[in-house]
């Protein structure tokens, strides 16, 4: 059984989130490997030491410069505010760690392709946390689209909703572009950007439109002055497929009544294909092969012995929640590094979602329709 | 008790519910004005006799030149294809009958400000049917909105959803410009523009993709022979409103699963509204004025005493269907006629929608934003 | 074409509706005869006589008992208070006329099986009005089950809900038992029994518990008097069906939010199915022969070319409402007519309902299981 | 820091999830008390011993009797099947172990009583786990109630489906009386009588009807050899509550399309509430409060900063699941033990929930209305 130890920069919600996958994935899941919560890292001294206490880790550091290099790490999983994402994972990279890291992978394509060109150089490797790809109505979605059960995909739709245009919530850091890179479009919008290029394809072309609401909101404990917010509240895009279906996007942190909810909706030729992130246990599917007298959309309870990741699911149909995705993508970590096998989805997805990030923020300024850049991400070394 | 007297032009689906309205709206509303349901017209002779019968007329024509140009006749209701609107309203306005005219009002802009000279020559009453306005549900949005109970709207998203992407479907008028002007957009999507503008505000830039997926299609009565199709079958667009609100909308005849279904939502400062045409008695609204430990969207049932046209809903809560829509629409027209006021929506506003149609179609095309021209609509005979 | 000259007695809620349907059934359906609205008969001079004009009725009239013999009617429709149902019935059996009475059929049993008998001793046809038989919905249910797809059935659950339990609400005709016979039970359970027995099978048991929550309410216009409600608010019943089926049934006032919501639901050996009274378009139906990975649930949109009564629905598939159940009502009733069939269900479903009404009175008093009592319904004259 | 040695009897399905709690309840919740978790305890040495492996035990054993007494050990948690959970409980009491035991408390109302004397003989804390007191929605629900906010109830409703009806699934412990006590009347019904006890009052009275569908199934590893359910697939009763409600409540087996998935609802004079176990971060919310216009169902989302067990919900929104639940429960176990507090619900909860099992079954067979015997729970020792 090998051991794989484990180090996590970040202790934060999501931290807290990634620390819960890989301390019970052995409770769900058989596996080739152990994970070993070696060291956990964050700049509060305080925070952190509690935080090793309460999500059972062995140690705890504030220097995540020396973490990353100890002899006794295999993994580092990055689970910081974005600005920190380039610097930590290529540093990881260099003393010969694979990565994991939380999305979006960085502020901008250019910290991304540097990143990119690390773990290649490194030849580690390296993941980007986008976790609904391992949620199993997903999994499952994507089985039905690649035995072609809805035929050629003609339209997407995908929305991520949630509430946050309160003025006097505070200025956090992904309300800053220094630290988040983008607003509402990145923090949001690149999850259903990845599932769009894992369900549908790459995309090729976007047109947007995006706006900041709230310009300036109470500094964290600033005594009440106020900061500029610099990212945008919302985006609307257009994209169009390589294989030519077009889609439409929203991500908007203005849209009161919901709790970061999202729905993707696949149209194709033999059937459609819908998901909602408030119910991870549901896959609703409509077949044209179906007889025409009791044909409907059907909601298909994912968490039967023939679906994806049916560990993860007990016997008796329990639903899943949030934080049990992320004991499937601890899974999906663990198993791959046990196998030798490469992590997905990896940076060049990260990059790839960035090139769209990149050309959706590009179109709302220039008002035309933008092309992702993807020509640096497959280039060699 | 005035009279007045209609004379239907067009006697297919849409036209046996304007005659249903008509012929219905007594039994449900008080009116100081009585409908004469004179005559109907239309090409085939077996046809539109046979209608006469069903639909309750007293006459029918085959020939609507004379029928709108007829004493006995104050009302002329045009419900054919899309290429006879101008011609026909048109008529009928230089016969000094007031026009109410199914939308898309016509097959492009230029025939539409035509129609709106003609009525403003003439000074005759018109009316566009964009019925869904009178949709008691939307209707309570409207007074919610205008109360600014949802305070400022930031977002708008709309989508109207079809399946008719089987290619063995005939050609029917509506997959070509000739007669229909317009695919998706103008057929479906014009009720979702006309909502937005109803609802939003004037959209003042659009930036859109469309497509064709289905190129050809059998020749009704053809044998076997096949036609072109010359109109989108699906149109995704973003746009942007007066007061700064962003929007998205899509109109798709691909859509596996849904028969003729739209939703709408407006995300405001305070609030949140939903409709789904499917639930036509429904209103889900979010307020951020509850209290946050049991705050939700609610689902109103909209039918009770405090209602929008609470008369066409049964006092023990029966819900509406689509036919008792006409139903209402009747009640507006006929209202207005009695007491002569104007009729609204009106030609104005079913060319403020067409020009943003031309808008959706120009940019499609140019792949750049575009602005509706709405410069003539206003201008002074 | 054969003219079926109709006298409606009754021109309030329910009269209203029925009108409907007879006025507007041959815009929708092809018939061999035509319904010639001859007469609307009720005790209020000016509110017949205004009836009379707004809902297309020929002739007026405040005597049901010349109303009934007259020669130029031949159908008989009875929607007046329960109270009457059995007087006017008997009457227009015994002139000859074919008769359709609203539900539930009369105010006990006695009454129920006088009107069985005087309908067979005339040899004229009769109908109960339990008019959600004749929704698409409930029909395509029908058909599942009658074809076996959803094998045996095993349970049963159908609860209607609606809210009237605010004390300041008038002493209406349905809270005092001399005028309406039953109280919640009757006036909407009957509707969800007959449904049972016309899905499942014969009731052959029940056991119930009943309960008046408000026991005074004030008299209409009765200056602040108070009257004393005599019939259930609410009750909770189990049954046994004749083929070992179980069910369980509930028909409340008390229930805040709804607004008079049927939903029944069947399990059998291999599927299930449901139906919302508040989605009449809707079926939804899940069947075990589907394959596993995708099986569950299906939402089917009742209103295509291979559902019952595709007339009564657009070809659009726009949605039918309430009153769009009385047009299709009125189809089966004029379809038999004309040709000469019975009317279904009748008279003794009608007494079958009562039996079971009968039943569970009974049993909310004696807190036994109590038989329905059916011997004397198919009794010969 | 306290630290609170458990053992856990039982690992498979439920002891996973028992154990999943115990493990992660630091990472969401302070406490004062630290989790051991020092022994886990089952019949086949291999599992078992896998089992610490994946759950994190300290150390094993194949015998409870010593497991039992061991001086390391502050709390017996039973999770096995239901026919061990008296004996064990006993044992644990009697050594002076606080005791948690899963539901039902055990086979019938005997043994229960022997559970509860033990308990208080021996002066130990104790628990039933009817872990869905602890849903934050459910316990946002019995604030509301409490606060008079839906004011008085005056009916429940409740029924927990699954599919179990395939006539090839073997014959498990939970479809044999000797081992489980009841069927679908105790295994899942025994939740939502908990749940009614808990939120609506004490069940004085029930009147019942059951059934066995499947009267044979395979016997495991038997080669084909078949062997005799005695216990009921469904069981439907309705109910008397101490002050005046009724309800109903169903509890089957051969619900076709649901996975073990049940509803609540009730309705008081002031408003409704429903929850839905498939959608647990939900609550639905009517009060007749709110202005007439704007009037409905509200569907909360309950997990913010007002709500209850906040802790275990992210700060962003995220949904919980199943396994969050126990981590709740772990969380009252800890805190009370912590504190020198008695747990809740405690075996006398158990056994007023058995009491009315006890009813249920008697009713089914003797036909009449039983009343719950819990004469014998609160008598002293």
């Amino acid at each position: 059984m090998r051991k794989i130890r484990i180090a996590l920069i970040g202790y934060k919600g999501i931290g807290r989130m990634h620390s819960h996958g890989y301390r019970n994935v052995l409770t769900f899941f058989d596996l080739d490997a152990i994970p070993i919560l070696k060291i956990i890292c964050g700049r509060d001294r305080d925070s952190v030491c509690s935080a090793r206490d309460k999500y059972g880790w062995e140690e705890w550091s504030t220097d995540w410069t020396e973490v990353v290099r100890r002899k006794d790490v295999d993994l580092v999983d990055v689970c910081t505010t974005n600005d920190l994402h380039c610097q930590i994972s290529v540093a990881a990279a260099k003393a010969g760690k694979d990565v994991v890291c939380e999305k979006p992978l960085a502020r901008n394509l250019g910290e991304v392709l540097e990143m990119v060109r690390a773990v290649q150089a490194a030849r580690v490797r390296h993941m980007i946390s986008f976790n609904y790809r391992f949620v199993p109505a997903v999994r499952l979605a994507k089985e039905i689209i690649e035995e072609g059960q809805i035929g050629e995909i003609h339209e997407w739709r995908a929305r991520w909703l949630t509430e946050l245009m309160d003025p006097t919530l505070p200025l956090s850091w992904f309300f800053q572009k220094d630290k988040a890179g983008y607003g509402a479009s990145g923090d949001i919008g690149s999850h259903i950007i990845d599932l769009a290029q894992y369900l549908v394809g790459t995309v090729i072309e976007v047109a947007s439109s995006s706006q900041i609401l709230t310009h300036e909101r109470p500094i964290e404990g600033g005594g009440g002055r106020m900061g500029r917010v610099d990212v945008d509240d919302a985006v609307q895009f257009l994209a169009r497929f390589e294989h030519g279906a077009i889609g439409v996007f929203e991500a908007s942190r203005c849209a009161g009544g919901y709790r970061d909810e999202f729905e993707i909706e696949l149209n194709g030729s033999k059937g459609t294909l819908c998901f909602n992130s408030k119910i991870l246990h549901e896959l609703r599917y409509y077949s044209t092969m179906d007889d025409k007298r009791v044909r409907g959309f059907r909601t298909i309870f994912v968490g039967n012995e023939f679906h994806p990741y049916k560990e993860s699911i007990c016997p008796y149909g329990e639903i899943i929640g949030r934080s049990d995705v992320f004991i499937i993508q601890a899974y999906e970590i663990l198993r791959a590094l046990a196998t030798g096998a490469n992590l997905s989805p990896d940076f060049k997805d990260g990059a790839r979602c960035q090139a769209v990030l990149e050309a959706v923020a590009a179109s709302s300024i220039s008002k035309k329709w933008e092309i992702p850049d993807y020509s640096q991400i497959d280039a060699k070394v």
